[in-house]
């Protein structure tokens, strides 16, 4: 059916990395990209207007189709003309298969061959995820990239166990591409039956360019498993491909050792996805590796526990020496936060339980990971890209003054 | 010594509503004139660069001495230059005494003719806030205006109990303007002796338009009273004028009824200001009898609470009957909370405990609140301000499609 849902072209290369454009029908991306999580239809504490202004320019977020599905439902999403439309945000969207999610809730799932049975969170209902289901879901929301419905298994997962995940991953990723092909087909149909209001008409035109979905490779830290889970997943053949089932528990050297066995050998022409990953050393170590998209809860989550990430390293403002402290979180950084906020002032904010204190931690933070990656684009694309990982890592351990 | 710290012109008058111009060192108040509260040193749930968006303009917020007194204390915002400096807000602000909230901690607090012995609410430590105190700590915050440490009474209090609060708030009153009066000077001359670096010689610069001290008129719901406070405080002589101890639990017609009796005979030639006061209607009606300033925290705390202001009366958004509703939360406003956002969504986030929820309610309802300010300025201005009193306490009643 249909056209190409996502068009990938790399522009520049230096050794590994690679930086380069993906267009959607809602905007050009540029990569590697760091993509604002956005669980539950809200990059927590920020406004959309601040993720659109030039000085973030958040091409692409998150959302979670676990939480959307369960709150507010998708029966409250489809009425009010998907996800784009009820949250208000018309730039490119992925969502996740809600896999992981499940996976997470830990002794509250079951998972057998045909899906995953769990509680919500919310209620304790008895919920019911599979890969059709997921699917289904994914198309009502409507993001431009949609993820397979995978099993993730621990980081220190035996070889039997990291198996039996990964073929079950295998099964899931064929079932979830079958039933996203149909998917599409039927919400085509639906639209261009509903006749010719100019609203379907919209949506009918958007259809025609498909949702693009990405394959997920999984096989914990078992690189022979690792390998053979990535030809596999390509024999299935999607737009995309991610990583999954990294930074669940396994040490840092492990991670970057299966990222550096996977990803060069991923399709060069589609997209390479790192899920959840992470830290800033992180994202410049995966870049070198040949990534090129991140996601990761960490600027906003650890911004509203009180942590900044800065140039010269984490700065945790609860900590009494920056009480009277003039400077701003990051001396080298020139967001809004940071040319008007002195520490003194949102440490302050912290210990009085005020919200502000999030939501500048949250700005601050995204738009340390934001700017990072548009550093890293601009290295790679000048060919400094191993002097700019060099001296940005050295920087990032030199420690606060 | 020094010159005038406010200016006070009154430009149009239509009945007793006024509209004038209050001059500051730190920028132009339009009067009537709503100031959103920030406690301690943020309005709650909006960043500054929103307050200052042409949207919302707010021209004074409000600061609160008891609060930032026991946190940060006024060693850090000394430290830090004073209280403009500390949070990065360069506009106007009012800070309240500290008198009202030592009040409402009720039970925890001991009153003397020094002053009030109370317990924080933050650690239980013992604290002591007089006249002295209060003008010490407002003078180094540094507010374009400080206002006398007052007694409250409660709404319902008998002659007997709101003669003594009154008495005692006259003669705190006094003490407060002569404690202000030295330690304005005091502040002078500590800087000017502190040597002639660029940073001091324009706190000095500053300090030359001294502080504006405002007076408050006490007296329960007791007209004898109050219109005898109202001539003993104006006798003390200050820049201007405050009505307090309304709004504490009186009922609505008692209240109306001392803002007639009292405002219209405060002095014609400085701002008079309902303190704590209030819903949209309540706004209007004081505006009705000569009011020029007042603050409230109803569009921020109820705005965290669900509850949005709107130009057909008040909206739930925990409401079942949002769910699908992809209107804005006020067909007829124009803020960009109401331009891009649905109720539905408003209200996911709000079931989803996001705090988007709580930004996007507070930005709106304080768009709400400025924008109808903004149009009570122009109806006076235009000699339409009983039409326009008329239309929109209307449609206020008129209830919610």
């Amino acid at each position: 059916m249909s056209e190409q849902s996502i068009d990938f072209e790399i522009q520049a290369r230096d050794g590994e990395a690679r930086a380069g454009i993906m267009t959607t029908l809602r905007g050009v991306i540029e990569t590697p990209v760091f993509m604002p999580v956005g669980t539950a239809g809200t990059v927590k504490g920020i406004r959309f207007e601040e993720l659109e202004s030039p000085e973030l320019d958040a091409r692409i977020i998150l959302g979670n189709t676990y939480h959307l599905w369960l709150r507010p439902g998708i029966e409250t999403i489809r009425a009010c003309g998907g996800l784009h439309k009820f949250i208000g945000w018309e730039r490119a969207m992925l969502t996740d298969s809600g896999g992981f999610q499940v996976w997470s809730l830990g002794a509250l799932r079951k998972i057998t061959e045909e899906g995953t049975e769990f509680r919500s969170h919310i209620d304790g209902a008895k919920c019911f995820l599979s890969p059709e289901i997921s699917m289904e879901v994914q198309t009502a929301l409507g993001a431009e990239i949609v993820m397979v419905f995978d099993e993730c298994a621990p980081g220190e997962a035996s070889q039997e166990e990291a198996r039996r995940s990964m073929e079950l991953t295998l099964r899931w990723g064929k079932r979830s591409k079958e039933a996203f092909d149909v998917a599409q087909v039927t919400k085509l149909r639906a639209l261009e039956s509903q006749g010719s209001d100019t609203e379907t008409s919209a949506q009918v035109a958007n259809l025609r360019y498909r949702q693009a979905l990405f394959g997920i490779v999984q096989g914990a830290s078992h690189l022979d498993l690792r390998r053979e889970s990535l030809e596999r997943t390509v024999e299935i053949g999607f737009d995309g491909y991610a990583m999954g089932g990294l930074s669940v528990g396994e040490e840092k050297p492990v991670m970057l050792e299966v990222i550096e066995e996977i990803a060069p050998r991923l399709p060069v022409d589609k997209p390479r996805y790192l899920m959840g990953v992470g830290t800033p050393e992180d994202l410049i170590e995966a870049v070198a590796r040949g990534v090129d998209m991140f996601d990761c809860v960490l600027p906003t989550r650890n911004g509203r526990n009180g942590q900044a990430f800065t140039s010269q390293g984490r700065l945790n403002i609860k900590n009494g020496r920056y009480v009277n402290d003039q400077r701003p979180l990051d001396e080298a950084c020139e967001c809004s936060v940071c040319r008007r906020h002195s520490r003194a002032f949102i440490r302050h904010l912290y210990q009085s339980g005020e919200m502000l204190a999030s939501i500048l931690l949250t700005h601050h933070n995204l738009a340390f990971f934001l700017d990072t990656m548009r550093r890293v684009r601009q290295a790679i694309r000048s060919g400094q890209f191993a002097k700019f990982r060099r001296e940005y890592t050295e920087q990032l351990s030199s420690g606060l003054g």
